[in-house]
């Protein structure tokens, strides 16, 4: 089963308004929360993380989607499941990591259970405070498309580590082992927007996001290829463009704006019209939703990512 | 490792002034927060329990804990791995009890993701509105202890389905199977509570709870056996008295109050001292927080529950 095929039936079941965000925001508390799961030989793989590197990027990747609700990030909880043979030095180094990328956001609590393999379940919670929430159905025609940092880099990363380079210097590794959230370039979008805007994080690829924003807010969006930014050397890699659109968990913010804040490049414009369309030097492509969820990892295919 | 030990290690890590109680009290958002696990095959067993209700528990599992804490139950989100052979049918069942057992608390959102056994890692989130959080640090000597429901029935069910027996009308089993948050005592605790008062829930046991109090608030807590409630018929299990200490998931409040609310029934005294005493028709025993772990089942022996 594909996992939108999934989403669909929860939605189906639970009826609830909030699922459709990466975070679900309870507006008469305030807050917006946010759960991932990252499960070992299907997220990420002991070969080549290390348990601090995994700590480090399960707290990222729950705190980019606070990033990408707009809202401040106030805790995090953990639920954990280890098998045996993990060490006490393994359980150390993998709470050093999660802290690390924490910084001031304090881990409140969580569960820790045996289990075969490495199981992580983070939750993030964040407040609205006196920012404008995102949501992926806030996109309007005229609205500039805007990313934040590099795309392709992670998914460049993990290539080159299953290819037996493992070097932390090396940009595309250090991309795919410890991303960023963009909290820094969300506060300011979200602190300065006085309009509904979209905004989701690119952790399941940019075309993915852009994608969804398009189907979720009944407008066409259209990029230039060219306007990505990238690191140069990614065109070392044949299969490069693939990297920039689908490659995911660069963890970078893509949003919807009329004004441009910094840190972001406006890659193109919102159209009215539906699906994503991108413009190269001498074509241009339009994707379906369908054509990007082809395109896709998909979860259940036990693709170790 | 033992789970005390691997919460040790945690702690030393994090250095949380939150980690302590089964939620965490976020006093600046006022809201508290708790993520529990149930992994298959150690908290569960497929053979023993329904899909509909296992999504049942794991929901009255977590709103136990916020029950536990005096907060109102605001919202719950759901990390969940399923294995290939599930079935559309499993988690639309897995999802209806979910439901069912959050009734008007809105499930907001989570994650689901593919792996080798169901894992399940549900958080719920609660607000203080007007109430009087608990913690295990608030006993003080003079207080009542006093425990909602009866002691021992979930154990009990688990031996019936354990030796073939599956009536689900059977008060033992339907106690393991469909246990019930007790929200609404809790709302009348933290309502009426004008003082600090300990609050846990007897999710490890009745025992443990009151150990776990003793030795966060530095108090001896005196309990009179025979005031435990449990279901006369109980008395048919030859271990009944460990039952009722040690056999944990009965999700019955334990609290040390200066009154009597609804539901709940007196079984003893907060004194000055340490550790746990209880008293029997003609001996009593004084336990140590070691004795109460020795004699607690431990999640990492993989012993299924």
């Amino acid at each position: 089963m594909k996992e939108h095929e999934l989403i669909g039936i929860i939605k189906g079941e639970l009826n609830s308004k909030y699922i459709g965000d990466d975070c679900a925001y309870i507006t008469d508390a305030g807050i917006v929360v946010t759960q991932d799961n990252l499960v070992e030989d299907i997220h990420f793989c002991l070969e080549y993380i290390s348990p601090f590197e995994l700590g480090y990027k399960s707290v990222m990747v729950n705190l980019s989607d606070i990033a990408a609700s707009g809202a401040e990030p106030l805790c995090l909880t953990v639920g954990l499941s280890l098998p045996k043979y993990v060490t006490t030095e393994f359980i150390k180094d993998f709470y050093r990591g999660m802290k690390k990328a924490a910084g001031k956001i304090q881990i409140v609590g969580g569960d820790i259970t045996g289990g075969d393999k490495v199981f992580i379940s983070v939750t993030a919670i964040g407040k609205d405070s006196d920012r404008k929430i995102s949501s992926r159905k806030f996109a309007k025609s005229g609205q500039k498309i805007l990313v934040s940092g590099n795309h392709g880099s992670s998914a460049a990363g993990l290539e080159l580590l299953k290819s037996g380079i493992s070097d932390r210097n090396n940009p595309f590794i250090k991309a795919h082992l410890m991303p960023m959230a963009r909290l820094d370039i969300s506060k300011n979008i979200a602190k300065t927007a006085n309009k509904n805007y979209a905004m989701m994080d690119t952790s399941d690829g940019l075309a993915d996001a852009l994608s969804a924003i398009a189907y979720a807010s009944g407008v066409k969006m259209v990029i230039n290829f060219d306007k990505i930014p990238k690191y140069k050397n990614l065109e070392q890699f044949e299969n490069y463009k693939d990297l920039v659109l689908y490659g995911g968990e660069d963890y970078e913010l893509v949003a919807t704006l009329d004004f441009i804040p910094e840190g972001m490049t406006v890659i193109g414009e919102v159209m009215k019209g539906q699906g994503l369309e991108i413009i190269y030097d001498d074509y241009k492509e339009i994707l379906t939703r369908k054509d990007i969820e082809r395109k896709l990892y998909n979860h259940f295919e036990g693709n170790e990512k």
